[in-house]
């Protein structure tokens, strides 16, 4: 792991995340760049002192050298965005498999070059666009994919979080600090932190691409560089088949005030529509233009497999963001474990985000600061 | 009343929210251009014959030349949008006072028309934006005005339905008929049925007014003529005091399939938020950075005084649409009374919406489908 | 009308829900036994003075002796409890048909009298079970009856309110100081107010009929001389077919602090279950143990003719409280209307509870108040 | 651990809410009492083939001649009812600290005599009620704690399970099969299962004691021996003050149909009152008598101590039944470590289930199947 010291979000739910299934142990770890701050970090997770790294090429190197079997088989990466790049390009450099957190990295010149470097190294690359890894996530993908909804018309995917309402970042709040810095988020916080992940949401669900789009970004708290909220139109490219594209909404904010985390989406086709919230992920209803709307669980009748896969309990016993981090780990796990055992795969286990996932993040957020910028009304999505 | 025949929805829907208080007794009417359908569905609301007119030009003028006492003290108008202005105008020529449903006209110059003779007449005029009249819409009010929410910053008003998410016009559904067709309804279907309800709403709640928009209007159905879904991106006049100005998205469908009458808002400040879906409108959720999110209902615990005065039950007795639209009537015939009695209506008679509230609604249709013709990002709001 | 003078709550509720329709005229009362206040409440609803009645008495000595077409077609009877009785069995002596509020009469053996009185006359007598009337309640009976639960296997019925959490009656509060008073009330106050819906309603929807109970009352506050909390064990009659026996639990409270009028009932069969809240009531929820379960909803989709005929507006339109007691007097007054006219009433028509549901009702009360003393734990149903 | 080879349910839950917290690693098990399967399921759990044990006896015998240092520290027993007692025998007599599933023993005599061994022993036993680890229940029990909702009057724990419905042990499904079998589940299915840990969560939160019951159990399936449904009414034991004891009722059924895993709570006293939902367990609302309901969230604003110490994650991040099951193996882990390092455990590490509650819950079920069987009203708690 690279980053993830103490004191850090992410790193802790990275590591329940990957523990879950008890699949994945952590042996080693540059858990921050200062070298005794690492090895504490290290400690308290009773990890051996000397693979406690000062830094992440110090561990790439030093790794490296260890037997085959006992060397890492791979890197989490969960550092603020702009390490995101380097870190996983040194990672792949020495040959390690990676698992990265999102955004992919500081700008997408970056991101395309990474995805280069992949591409050539043929080693995996996760993305953790954690909220994919969601059991009904995947039965609402399921259900677009068998035409159960119809041609996709309308899709509402909103983003609302309230937590940077006041200028917490001035108080020395870590995470507030550093998105909200250029120099260490990109040229975006509040759609590079979860604008993103509508952006994913959407095209994970539906199949389909964003094509233009009309966004009006905003800083709501004076003296703030980045954006802290951001309403913005999609137009999606045309499915095969004649209909009339999809159109749709996508909004994010950090302003919001008393919204927690309330990622949530809509989708409507020309024979039923869908809504799925995060805070209550073990729910997804399905409408219908003419009987009562079904409330669908997990665990509950007859849900599409890679569902029932993504679930690791019976009805009723609430699923929450842990567990669907710990999907994605999982399926790359089986994913890894396979090509070690020289296996193939099944369509399971290669169901985690990726490289291009990444590169379409970052295409969404430059296109989306530059049509904020912008007077003409619809801009290309950039990628 | 003209119009609301047998068979019409909105009409029998003003008869019933009419009559709920006791305080409004329909005497007369021309229900149809039709006399005969005119004179049946007087004689099942128990009318006399002699007041069921052919035209609303013959109860005009019969109805001027009976005694001041027995004669109609005012018109409601519930017929296809292109005919309110003419009727509006003929019985402000004629001196009564005029409840008008919405939109309020078939376009904008007529409606600056009509706001003249209105002014000129000195009669009243009421406008059915009927979700003004739900208790707690004018909580939300209440709450905003009183500076608890501080500045607002960002406002998202949604009104999804999916009833025209077929071609129902095509099997001669008389509700879908007219308001698919320009010639009755007007330039819009979708933003001028719904999305204006929205336009209102959002202004009556926030007091702040729409200024520049960007709008993308669609028509999902082939051969549809008009819209049947709209996304719009909203920029609100700054308030006084230098904070920046709100934001917010407007979208209205009706194409979403599954989706009855969806309408909700939620608005954000510096200090607090709101929530509010019409379809469970008595419960109105007010969210705060650091404490558990309130949820205020009708008849618990201290409500603003338009509150109480716009509800008839205890807590926990469901007040609904009927009710809501019951209280605009009971203001208009409060106010009413007061004229005639000579006496002044309160704050709470006033509460109703007027031929202002009518004219923004048409220059907001107006503006949403010059916007969505355009290729510039920001149109100004047209009145 | 007798009683619901000024101040008043159901003689309100009564009127509005009356009126809704247009079907019925409030023409004379005796709405209190001051015959000043009698004469002042019956001005502020526009009634002649000379029908404004000092006592039910006059009223209906006065109203005998008016022309058959001008004097009242039936009685609304809306005083404290124990004067329904004497009201209602002067009101069929002369003749005129009664809806009256529940519960029926002061004790159980007024109850059997009224019963005997009401058939010997001929008369038409309706009790407001008001929550009868919501139309999903129709669709949750029509759902039993139609077998799609197959036999039933256990009721929870609940009606927890939280008004009388407090001595509220020592404030001279109207409402809670007749109904803690046995004089007026009757041998219970939370069952008899509230209990009896409870029972009336679980009854209606399952068609079954509780056979004995097991029941614990309480007064939680000191120096009130009725219970305002009790808790029921039921058993039901079995049904035809060999089915175990239906079993449940019927809890009403004045004192669970924080509710409102929290009325609900669960239902669970062999096949399927379902679920009704009184807050929400335009929602009704279908459990299956094999697929999602559906939300069915006042206006979407095949519902059954019953619940379209007591529904009157289109979907995502709430209905509230007063509507759904506005479908008993629709259907008394269609019901009557049909007597007047020589026809016959519709199964719609006849769908309002009558005096048989009122005899039920009370030897409801006397049962669990019987059991709550006794030390034995079942207790036959005392009918 | 004892018990959860392959296709068991609660085993693996136990080994992630084990794992999730890095503190605590799985070396050693007697998985099944097939030798080969216990092999093989400790296989896939990546043990050393050596420490999977062909029962309980060989494992003990053989960890305990291990240096101190390698051995197991503690043994979870996840076996079916009628082996935790011999199970959790053994261990403590090797000197094993152990965690056990619920409900505890066999019978209440078993109860009594492991609690006499665990406190002879003086090492640590930990009962899986699993659902007082949800970080609300905490917050729950503060509030009753801290008087905020005055002297509590009324409890209504209820516990619906649909997936016994119909015959589900004929199939041969596994959990079916011994729960409903009274030589390995004990004297009860649905009380055993479910019902304990209904009486248990209210215990637990109200800190008040259950002094007398009224019980009426039921099979709705034909065939099965054992209960699959049960209504109960409660009455507490007094608190001190002097306030009227608080009553109750508990219910639990697996003949629930739809009904997934719909344990809940609801509380109320003088002052105030609370809900609670294991299906959406982030949520807690607190109830007033004259202010709106506060929706309590995990992460949103002053919580107490004890749900902040059992939360991992930021508001609107939903943690669900693993996290929950965690928070028991957590604390457990905390409190053995203390003891194992010599310091004392904190008030947070204390805070998991014991051999009390399992003495407690035992006497629960012998209560309520006597009560069941009586005709007296009122049955003393056996204990």
């Amino acid at each position: 792991m690279v980053g993830g010291g103490q004191g850090a979000f992410i790193g802790a739910v990275h590591r329940a995340a990957a523990a879950l299934d008890g699949q994945i142990e952590l042996v080693a770890g540059a858990f921050s760049s200062d070298a005794a701050r690492s090895r504490e970090s290290g400690a308290a997770l009773h990890l051996a002192p000397g693979r406690c790294y000062a830094s992440y090429a110090e561990m790439f190197a030093a790794e490296t050298k260890l037997p085959l079997g006992d060397r890492i088989d791979f890197v989490s990466i969960v550092t603020p965005n702009f390490l995101h790049f380097p870190v996983a390009k040194a990672a792949l450099d020495h040959g390690f498999h990676v698992m990265c957190d999102k955004p992919m990295t500081f700008n997408l010149a970056e991101a395309k070059e990474l995805a280069a470097i992949v591409k050539k190294s043929g080693l995996l690359f996760g993305l953790t666009h954690n909220y994919t890894g969601y059991p009904l996530v995947k039965e609402a993908r399921a259900r677009v994919r068998s035409g159960q909804l119809g041609a996709i018309r309308k899709v509402v995917v909103e983003y609302p979080q309230g937590w940077l309402a006041s200028k917490l970042e001035s108080s020395g709040q870590k995470q507030a600090d550093w998105r909200t810095d250029p120099k260490r988020a990109g040229a975006s916080c509040c759609m590079g932190d979860i604008g993103t992940h509508a952006e994913n949401l959407a095209e994970y669900i539906t199949g389909l691409r964003i094509e233009t789009l009309c966004a009006d970004l905003s800083t709501f708290i004076p003296g703030r560089p980045l954006d802290d909220d951001g309403n913005v139109l999609l137009r999606f490219a045309a499915a095969p088949g004649g209909q009339p594209a999809a159109k749709g909404l996508l909004h994010a904010s950090q302003i919001s005030v008393g919204e927690e985390n309330g990622f949530n989406i809509r989708i409507y086709g020309e024979k039923g529509g869908l809504r799925w919230r995060q805070e209550e992920p073990n729910t997804l209803e399905l409408l219908w233009p003419d009987r009562p709307a079904e409330r669908v669980r997990t665990g509950v009748g007859a849900l599409s497999p890679e569902t029932a896969h993504a679930s690791r309990l019976p009805a009723g016993h609430p699923e929450g963001f842990l567990e669907a981090f710990a999907n994605l780990y999982k399926n790359f796990a089986a994913t890894l474990r396979a090509r070690l055992d020289g296996t193939t795969p099944t369509a399971f286990d290669l169901d985690f985000p990726g490289v291009e996932d990444g590169v379409r993040g970052m295409a969404f957020i430059e296109t989306v600061v530059a049509s904020s910028a912008s007077k003409e009304k619809w801009v290309k999505f950039a990628q």
